[in-house]
């Protein structure tokens, strides 16, 4: 790995990519990069999301965590169908904590995380960086198969090989500096690097209210169930907006 | 391997993802995936290229190969930058077959192979199928990275734990068929399999010329000279048109 905090003094600080979807997750990885002593380079896509609300949340949180550049790449993955994000199916509601991550979901995106890694590591090879960040989770990961260690580690064995950088030197590396944390310790851990997460858009399902700045969270989609649980279990209250009548776990006493 | 012309008999021929360019090698692999009794599925991308005239040759090839299926993904690898493909940087011309792939040249575009992989891989996903299918060829590269055996084989890795599939299932297989063959070879082997070669494009420099019913090929960038040299040593002529004034040692005696 390329330890930015062990380099000569006076060397600048190495780039890195960021995979930045727009959730609160990548906001905090986008930080975690940030504090490592990378120069963070903020990727996105529009990839056929129904809602391009989350690529709001993106330019906001690129801004708020000193992105040095945020990158938006348009890719028609909805083309190829098979998920509710980007396809005309309706997303799951109200499904328990227990429920959630039993089997893939509908809102899984074939390959998505493979996909986007690719690009980034085009990105990384142009920048001269070797680093790629992303958020993904073994934790609370709706059972996605893309946010899993052997995938992880087979990716960053795969770029070694895959680009014309000198394989005589530093090797890639993947970094998911959240894949052992739960979404409670990940909400810990943006306060402690002063991520506002009320900028970040989590919900599959959002509203447009008259008279709102942004789209209304719906509370009941499963990532916004394993969002609020994340910030119950922490003992704080999502500063995000959320529809009237969502549950909101994260305001019991 | 799922090997179609194994299976039950009175079993369905199983689908395949066939990466189709519009260059003269995808069109060969499309026709092998037929011949090994897949149901070809072709894939194509509108990348940024600086010439959409492969996508017109893609779409002839696979109406002649009988695909089941064309699809034409975009995605904005051009925003990344870094390939004179698809920023404005000149093509490199009139270079010899021995300065051609003595280093990674100007025209490669950073991992490339690797986000259409990953892009096929989802389709595959979404089709069941389990074989992917691309024209990469470690003889006649250009110098691409990404084009090399260890890549094949890593990719592969990385796809049978990138997907949802049942990992207790068939694997995935990414078949390329051209990887040892060099240009002569693919010419020949486009003949025995009745691949008209003359529907394909492969400059990376072509001319719009008045009254042509297509681009005209130039005849001296890297591509057109690996081709042309291809057919020379074949002993055949190219059908695909070409500037008046290209080299043509596909003619010579």
């Amino acid at each position: 790995m390329a330890d930015p905090n062990n380099r000569p003094p006076g060397a600048p600080r190495p780039p890195a990519v960021v995979l930045l979807s727009g959730g609160m997750d990548s906001a905090v990885v986008l930080a975690e990069a940030r504090a490592l002593g990378f120069v963070p380079h903020a990727l996105s896509f529009r990839y056929g999301q129904r809602h391009a609300v989350e690529l709001d949340a993106a330019a906001r949180i690129a801004v708020a965590g000193g992105a040095a550049a945020h990158l938006v790449v348009g890719l028609e993955l909805g083309a190829l169908g098979g998920s509710s994000l980007t396809a005309d199916q309706p997303v799951p509601k109200d499904r328990t904590r227990a429920e959630i991550g039993q089997k893939v979901p509908s809102t899984y995106v074939p390959a998505r995380n493979t996909v986007f890694l690719s690009v980034a590591l085009g990105w990384a090879e142009v920048l001269g960086a070797r680093d790629l960040f992303c958020g993904v989770n073994a934790i609370d990961t709706s059972g996605y198969p893309d946010c899993r260690p052997e995938f992880l580690a087979a990716f960053e064995a795969l770029a070694q090989v895959a680009t014309a950088a000198d394989p005589r030197g530093t090797p890639y590396r993947v970094h998911a500096p959240l894949l052992e944390l739960d979404k409670a310790a990940i909400v810990r851990r943006a306060t402690e690097l002063g991520v506002d997460l009320a900028l970040s858009h989590t919900c599959y399902d959002p509203v447009v209210a008259a008279g709102a700045t942004r789209p209304l969270a719906c509370g009941r989609c499963d990532a916004c169930t394993l969002r609020l649980e994340g910030f119950a279990r922490a003992g704080l209250v999502d500063g995000a907006p959320y529809v009237a009548d969502a549950p909101r776990p994260d305001r019991k006493p």
